[in-house]
């Protein structure tokens, strides 16, 4: 039986080496970029003034100038004349060296004479290369590109940037029990809650759903979708919830060539995941009820696709637990939901009626790790936050 | 001036009603939920088995029993005959009173005879409606919809929720300097970065820009702007870096029939915010450096699109700003990183060389509000945590 941080490092160390495509910056937010942003030239590229007002020389030390015309952001810079300003805005370009910018409220105007009211020390100047120098790495590779790291790549001009292919995945969902959500199911028989879950995470996680195939609990049935998604780089199966699901799951994957990496983890809910491998295909067989699927996907697949997308995975956060919680034989990880006092945060294991109860997910935005010794209200724990 | 308080009371008090739309589940992830999720039965519907293991009848209290064939998951309900078993498997339907299941490692099988190896008062049965009651509200409407309640909604067959249709925004972008992040600005130019920060904030914010115009800094050209751009519920105005432009969005609003509501705000960076309105269109302008853009979205215009889409503002949470900061005569709302010392959030303000550095960009994931007498190192205050 596996423990939860050995399975971690398996997935990290059996992650594919993937390809990246270039996309236009308006389609990259949410991605990982996987290059470097480079300061392409010294930002600012010139210096540009801070303030609207008038650029005079640094050695003109009188107290009145004459007018000579204007600099317009957007306009090449030009210096002032022995004697003369130059009118400025915020953003006007100046030159590099030699003068200075004096605030319009620090003056008096009358026709083209400017007259100083005030001396400062001050430049208004923000010179060339004083937010990054070029060559300086501004994104490093492996990050997420939010918002405002898309405001940066755009001022660099990486307009097409390099970012992680969105993983194709196959989704088997076995189980002859299920009926599609917009079905009325028969006697006996439920809708399929886990497919729905299944493809809402893949989207959260970057990943595209490529394959969905709903098939009967067989190996030889298993053994077909096996083969129809082949095309896929990460095969996902959720079994049944009959007796001898998970036997199928792994009869099937051998059967399709697959080696078995984990069979057991040390882990609750989640006992019986089923991690494989073929050349550079991964498989996860997942315990078909629901709450596996939602703690199982959270603390693995989500882990195997941040590494396969060339980032890192989501960093575990401390939480002082509100309650004490008994000892178990195997490492729990319970939906919780959080609140605050203060800066310090407070992790509320939510009430489930059993493993097949999904409605405490309404209300879950962590998972808590409880130690298979339990834990004592108001001791710190891992937390993973629901992404 | 007005205060950052009072402008959220405003922005909550001007915004519209919007209707929704009914889309598939699939396409419903991160969506606001506009109605109830009702269970539309008792869940689990029907008295389901726990384990893999034996249908015996309560009243039987023998030690041995026939097996009378099996009860797949799938398959109507049926209770076993006196001194009869039935096969049963987790999830089976099972009679909803009057049985209880022994699992499969409590007895001895042999032929079509069962023995029980020992006794557990255990029912190994889920109860029709354990787990939730018919009629009760599972998901409240506006909240947004997780991975968790894409799945609640399966269960209960809300196949098609009633979401919130994505606020049709326009954005323009006065600046002669600016040019498309895609070129090589000419001396005295910078490239535009204010736009593909807006869009990427605006589809974090569920909307969808609708318009995108770059105009000449002119009241008649913003004029014009604002006229094309009337089928949006939403314009954004992002202003250019020379003077008397907030006088230019000023104006035009004014001329377009807008009515001004805010001018000027007390809060660093943003001071010149303008928020005004005409019938059910919202317009903002904004300071036209970076990182009052980013500042200002996250503050006022993610709470406006929130509201427009029907849920609740982010939370503000608490954190320990990790360094002293001076008195200011505004409000600041500062970018900073985020860590953790234990279960504490501590927040360090990103240093930045003026308003036009967006370096600091790259590693925000909040704002601070540092009030205008300042914070002491290790004081708690208020952070927003970015989208």
């Amino acid at each position: 039986m596996m423990s939860v941080e050995a399975t971690w490092h398996l997935l990290d160390a059996i992650c594919p080496q993937r390809s990246g495509r270039r996309v236009p910056l308006d389609s990259a937010c949410g991605c990982i970029l996987l290059e470097d942003a480079v300061a392409d030239a010294d930002y600012p590229e010139f210096s540009r003034s801070a303030m609207d007002g008038y650029l005079i020389a640094l050695a003109d030390s009188r107290e009145e100038y004459i007018v000579h015309g204007e600099l317009t952001p957007g306009r090449p810079a030009r210096a002032p004349e022995p004697g003369g300003a130059i009118r400025v805005f915020t953003g006007s370009a100046v030159p590099e060296s030699g003068c200075r910018v004096v605030m319009q409220e620090d003056v008096v105007v009358i026709g083209n004479r400017m007259r100083l009211r005030s001396v400062s020390d001050e430049m208004h100047i923000r010179p060339r290369g004083s937010h990054a120098r070029q060559g300086q790495v501004l994104v490093a590779s492996g990050q997420e590109l939010t918002p405002g790291r898309i405001a940066l790549l755009a001022s660099v001009g990486m307009h097409l940037p390099l970012v992680a292919e969105p993983v194709p995945v196959a989704h088997i969902v076995t189980g002859s029990e299920l009926v599609h959500c917009a079905d009325t199911p028969a006697p006996g028989a439920i809708r399929d809650s886990n497919s729905p879950l299944i493809h809402a995470l893949l989207r959260r996680s970057g990943a595209h759903r490529k394959y969905h195939l709903h098939v009967e609990e067989s190996v030889h049935t298993l053994v077909s979708a096996l083969s129809l998604a082949s095309a896929a780089e990460f095969i996902l199966i959720s079994g049944g919830a009959s007796v001898g699901d998970h036997d199928h799951t792994r009869a099937a994957l051998r059967e399709s060539g697959y080696e078995l990496l984990v069979e057991k983890i040390n882990c609750r809910p989640g006992k019986p995941l089923v991690i494989a491998k073929k050349h550079d295909a991964i498989a996860i067989g997942l315990p078909g009820n629901p709450l596996s699927h939602f703690v199982c996907f959270h603390l693995f697949v989500r882990r195997l696709l941040a590494r396969m997308h060339g980032t890192v995975p989501a960093t575990l956060h401390r939480a002082k637990i509100t309650e004490d919680i008994p000892a178990n034989a195997r490492e729990s990880w319970l939906p919780c939901s959080l609140s605050w006092e203060d800066a310090t945060t407070c992790a509320t294991p939510l009430r489930c009626m059993d493993s097949s109860d999904i409605t405490v997910l309404s209300q879950a935005s962590a998972l808590a790790r409880v130690p298979s010794e339990g834990l004592a209200s108001l001791e710190t724990t891992d937390v993973l936050y629901l992404s």
